[in-house]
C-alpha cells in the first residue's frame, strides 16, 4: 500500500519557456494544456500532455528562488518528479524518511492544485513532490495515451 | 500529432538496487513489477509501478558503460525519461533534431522491449529514450492509478 496514487508530472527546469516549447512542443509534438505564472516561487509553469501524465516546464522568473539557484548551478534538466496523492501534506510528511517536519504546502501551485515537496535532501538524487490526485480529471477523462 | 504515445518510465540511476529499493519500494511503497539483468549495457533494470507509468531503477554492473560513467560523474539521480512509441527506430531518429543518424536500437532492453535513445546531446538537459508502446499491456490492463 502506497501513499502515491499516480505519477502526476516530470518537471524540467528551463531558462526560457518559448525556447523550450520549440523543442518539447514543436519537435516532440506534445500539446500544451496550460501555462501560468505563480508567485511563490516566482515561476512560469507550462504543462504538456504525455497521454498518461504531464511534462511540466518550470521557468524561474526571478533569481531568488531555490529553483532559480538550482538552474544556475545545474543548468537545465529534470528537477523533480511529482506524484498525485490523496492528502498532500500527510503524504509529503509521511514520505520524508527521518527528515522530521513536513514541507510547506503551496496552494494552487500548478493547475490550481495544492502541492508540497517532500522535505529534506532528495534521496538517491530524486527530488519528490506531492500534489492532489483528482480521479475524474486525471483518470476518467483521459485515455492514458496520445491518439 | 506526436510520435510519442505515452510516458513509459522515468529512469533513475542508482549504485545498488537493494539499497535503492529500501527507499523506492519500502518507503514510497511502490511495487516492483520486474527486475532483470541485461548485457549491453551491463545493467540491472528494476521496474516499479506508479499506477500510470514506471519508475525504472538502473544499476550499472560494470564500470565501462556510458551510464556507469554518468553515475561516477553525476551521482545518483534521474538519467532519462522514456516514451512509448509505435516505431522505436523511426521515432528515435525522427526526434533527433538536427542530430543526423539514428541511435542504436537495443532489443529487449527492458521488459523485453526494443528501445533506443534519441541520438545526439540531450536537449534542455533531458535525455529521451523511446521504447515500444503496447496498448494492451500499457493501457487496457492498467487502471492508471494505484488503488
Amino acid at each position: 500500500m502506497s501513499l502515491l496514487r499516480r505519477l502526476d508530472h516530470v518537471a524540467v527546469v528551463i531558462r526560457d519557456t518559448d525556447e523550450a516549447l520549440r523543442y518539447f512542443s514543436g519537435s516532440l509534438g506534445l500539446r500544451v494544456t496550460s501555462s501560468e505564472e505563480i508567485r511563490a516561487p516566482a515561476v512560469r509553469l507550462t504543462y504538456l500532455d504525455t497521454g498518461n501524465a504531464y511534462l511540466q516546464l518550470v521557468e524561474p522568473l526571478d533569481s531568488e528562488s531555490a529553483v532559480a539557484h538550482w538552474l544556475e548551478e545545474h543548468g537545465e534538466g529534470v528537477h523533480h518528479i511529482c506524484f498525485g496523492v490523496d492528502d498532500v501534506l500527510a503524504a509529503a510528511s509521511g514520505l520524508a524518511v527521518g527528515a522530521g517536519a513536513g514541507g510547506d504546502a503551496v496552494p494552487g501551485s500548478g493547475r490550481g492544485r495544492v502541492s508540497s515537496f517532500v522535505p529534506g535532501e532528495p534521496r538517491h538524487g530524486v527530488r519528490i513532490e506531492c500534489t492532489e490526485f483528482r480521479h475524474a480529471d486525471d483518470v476518467e477523462r483521459t485515455p492514458g495515451f496520445l491518439a
